[in-house]
């Protein structure tokens, strides 16, 4: 069995971002050699998602929107957590929401994705280093 | 290490549909001849879920209404998704609720279920052909 | 490839509880002897999660009201499954919001965290014995 281990690192400039990495992602399984297994994905942080969907703008800005009208970010006070000193809670609820991780097949070296799939960074208090992790195992 | 990859199509009758797939998973872990290991499910298609929870028709429909509650389908202008001539944003969100995937574990030939786990494909935009994938690996 | 398979019992004393259960999974991935593979830690039961997220206090008090919010437990008779004797309809809701499962990578040993990563079972139908399964395949 092979394995292959990364991180890729965001700094993203909003509050809120989404990022497409599919190619980072298959970037990673081509470098691993690895022609059938599988691919976990996960934010290493508890107020970001990996996730799965589709890469339209559209699309994004109703996640956006609907994340907040689920788990609203003010007021900050109506949170226990933000007693804490922090303001994030909301983003640890919406990343409940959007899921931690995504675990993807490897067939033929390649994600095995129907036709819209895409991988997304999610984040929910960025405006600093945050990070992903990769990993890979198969044959 | 083990590998077996097999798609599973559907074509529901109504917009939302909720498809028991436990025994055709189970089929593909026989068919594989892997004993130890893990079984990857999941939607091929960005607006419908593979999750696991119980066969009751009760509980079917409160996740229906329920969905329908958090995301709802009407009015369509609603989202910006739509203005593509789409009409299934309410379909993206709803998955996410409900999941891309589920992981499952293997153990001496079988899906490693605790008493009620039932697997389900959750179709949000239905009354076309979509499939879900499955990836086994082990020994 | 290895793998070992591990049953964490619980009996919580309310009806929802969120425990702790890092070090009982680091335990079982020590056991394993696996230094590169993945970790699969799921509820084996449809009205509980296992998820990862910080371990604070505020945060899990907001949390629980967040989930009663979007599936409140009353009044019992707004959901058809508890027409069939059951109390418990939101209990299936509010784990498919904290989600079946978590795929945890294992790196030289150790479970692969950022920071602040830590595994919770999440009860939400309580007061009796439920199980959660470890499945941990590598080398």
């Amino acid at each position: 069995m092979k394995h292959l281990r990364k991180e890729l690192w965001f700094n993203t400039p909003h509050r809120r971002d989404y990022i497409n990495i599919t190619d980072k992602v298959q970037a990673a399984v081509d470098e691993s050699g690895i022609r059938n297994g599988l691919c976990l994905v996960n934010a290493m942080h508890i107020t970001a998602s990996v996730f799965i969907n589709d890469d339209e703008r559209g699309l994004i800005a109703d996640y956006d929107k609907w994340l907040e009208t689920l788990a609203p970010h003010e007021p900050t006070t109506q949170y226990r957590h933000n007693d804490t000193g922090e303001d994030n809670a909301d983003a640890h609820m919406k990343r409940q929401i959007m899921g931690r991780e995504v675990t993807v097949a490897i067939t033929d070296g390649k994600l095995d994705f129907g036709p819209w799939e895409q991988i997304f960074y999610g984040e929910f208090d960025g405006r600093r280093k945050k990070r992903a992790l990769i990993k890979i195992i198969g044959d």
